[in-house]
């Protein structure tokens, strides 16, 4: 491979897991981060669960040799969480909130507020045009009984289109994040199928870290030890993928996690593992034209079987528009059965006042806030099965577009 | 031109005012619509304010002889609004909600609960790949004091920036909708400086219809005539755009919009008027580079503009986002002086009673719901102040881009 112009490129991507008031020793950990970020000197860093704009304008000042260039992506009430720091100059950006994720009076899981989105920075480094994209998905509570599992469908089915729609002009494409998927569930391979993005863990040449490439394993000393019960070896929901659009190769020379805690420490990064991968970019005599139009025979499968779990979510969002809309109008009706007696006993039709003064107005206020919050609810709901009947549609169409012409692509 | 091969195509955009129970004669009007498609033939259709799903369908049903592909964008509440119906078949779609949509408190306004996107359609027409955007912007509702020119803009630069990051592989743009803006307006000039895109009635060869193009016009018997009086020719809001990326051009051989009432009739197809562009594809011996790279020398001038209005937007909001969240602290604290009101009586510390138990108990539930209240507008306006700073952000990186390579774009 020498004398041939080969690029080296090194990546690193951590959930940083760094939440206001929550997260255990944060600022040690930010700390941590930025020192190890210096020293390493990666070419590109990818972070997620930077909530804190003043976390992020630490890390920007620590790292402004190192990396100089950097972007934060804001969105939602809390913001997005993601930000990229670079050694080469970032070109473009661009922010894709996803249109579902989650429930706002989910209070104890929070991701709605949070704006889960995927950031695109676009970079030329030696010539080739660099499309990364980092994102967040929305959390796995409870793997058995996954209330979730539509929204995150449909967050891994956007994601894909987005980057489907925005690589075009890519030499090459990088994607780190945090999935929230295992490797085997049908969100990841949706989302590679569907996008041709390669596994840095399954490609790479040498792997140091975690068995399996877990990335949330229980050696970690913020992990939460009774949710990985199942799990003894841990699991992996941090990823780098990528892909090479024209005429040119990636290899995933060395792929690395850390391991429980950060190199030469006693504490860990985040509750999340690191994942660190050496990519080779080489430019090919020929376009790479196989790479591109030839998807998996099986996506089919995949796509029908997403659709199948997001049709599931939406005949769950369906109801839950209908329950929430008819609590709406019973609330209705006993406001407006209390007007009429209200009115009828101002009016001197009824002999007497029927309930007590207090009782009654607390019966109303009562009433009334059970309308506000129902037709909120209703309204979300609404909103909810316009989204997943709209991702159930797009998938129908794909699946038919595969169908008329397997081989094209 | 006679025997160099020439693509002819004919494109319908229509703002249709299709509000369930609030639109004047709907059922007539998308009747009469209907019938024009069928018989006129276009080649595509861009349409928007098909709020309900119903009207779609029955269009669609009606059309599938002549235009048996089309694609409804579901989003918000009330949904996007936003079709498409076309001769060719169409091979991907992708929705982009903006992010900022006006306020959901602003009833009488509405625009909020109508998810407000760009719908993206990619197709592909004798070996031609056309990605087709269609777009309805946040409605001006008073041009002296627009206050949500900030929401406006945020949405055409987002607009902007999803056409450039998405078209990069099609050889031809169009754009079609109401972009609620005057030719003159920031916004217009934003989004043409920055996409390249030209528009149809400024290129028209030949053109037939309203004085200068207008679209919304006090010859329809649907306007509002009183907010038509600064304008007595009417306004020029729906825009057909387009331009050529690769070694293709584009003309507009004819540009012509409906005048007051649709042809043939006597009632108009909408209170705005419809815009039919004529245009003409040619495929060209060289790649046209010079349509690509050269940003208009004026463009950062447009940009520190249209910065200015979203910081002046930007700062309103930190406003509101200061005033609500007082708001919230003073209810709460209203609510915690009540709380040890109440036990200091119960404790029997007090030597009676206060306040009478009604008013004691109505305070307390107005104070619990200006709490609530307060607080769901304090996380708003934060998210307002996020997606106006990004947008900031972003543009300040773009001038940054611009004065550093002023001839690269």
């Amino acid at each position: 491979m020498e004398g041939e112009p080969t690029l080296r490129l090194r990546i690193f991507n951590l959930n940083c897991w760094a939440i206001r008031y929550l997260s255990k020793r944060r600022q040690q950990r930010v700390r941590l981060i930025g020192d190890t970020l210096c020293q390493e000197g990666f070419d590109l860093v990818l972070l997620q669960e930077v909530w804190s704009e003043q976390d992020y304008s630490e890390l920007k000042a620590k790292l402004a040799g190192s990396y100089p260039f950097s972007h934060y992506f804001r969105s939602g009430v809390i913001g997005s969480g993601l930000c990229v720091f670079s050694r080469f100059p970032i070109l473009d950006t661009l922010l894709y909130q996803y249109s579902l994720n989650g429930y706002p009076y989910m209070l104890q899981h929070g991701d709605w507020f949070c704006g889960k989105s995927v950031g695109l920075v676009v970079m030329k480094i030696s010539g080739i045009i660099f499309n990364v994209y980092v994102t967040h998905l929305h959390a796995e509570y409870c793997r058995d009984k996954d209330a979730y599992l539509p929204h995150r469908l449909v967050q891994a089915w956007e994601l894909a289109q987005f980057i489907r729609h925005t690589s075009k002009a890519a030499d090459v494409v990088l994607l780190g994040g945090d999935l929230n998927m295992h490797p085997e569930d049908v969100g990841i391979r949706l989302l590679r199928g569907w996008t041709g993005l390669q596994d840095a863990f399954a490609e790479a040449m040498r792997f140091e870290g975690c068995k399996n490439g877990c990335t949330l394993v229980p050696d970690n000393c913020f992990t939460d030890k009774s949710e990985l019960l199942p799990f003894p070896l841990g699991i992996r929901i941090d990823y780098i993928l990528y892909k090479a659009i024209s005429s040119f190769t990636v290899k995933c020379e060395e792929l690395k996690t850390t391991t429980g805690r950060a190199p030469g420490t006693d504490i860990p990064f985040s509750d999340h593992e690191a994942v660190m991968a050496t990519l080779h970019i080489q430019r090919q005599g020929q376009p790479a034209g196989a790479t591109l139009g030839t998807p998996d025979p099986a996506l089919a499968d995949v796509v029908a079987e997403a659709r199948a779990e997001v049709g599931a979510g939406l005949r769950a969002a369906r109801q839950q528009r209908y329950s929430s809309g008819r609590m709406a109008v019973l609330a209705l009706l006993l406001l407006l059965l209390q007007a009429a007696a209200a009115l009828a006993t101002l009016a001197g039709l009824g002999a007497e006042q029927p309930f007590p003064k207090l009782s009654f107005c607390l019966l109303a206020f009562l009433a009334l806030g059970v309308l506000i919050l129902a037709t909120g609810l209703h309204l979300f709901h609404t909103m909810e099965v316009k989204m997943l009947h709209g991702t159930e549609d797009q998938m129908w169409m794909m699946l038919r577009a595969l169908q008329e012409r397997p081989s094209e692509g």
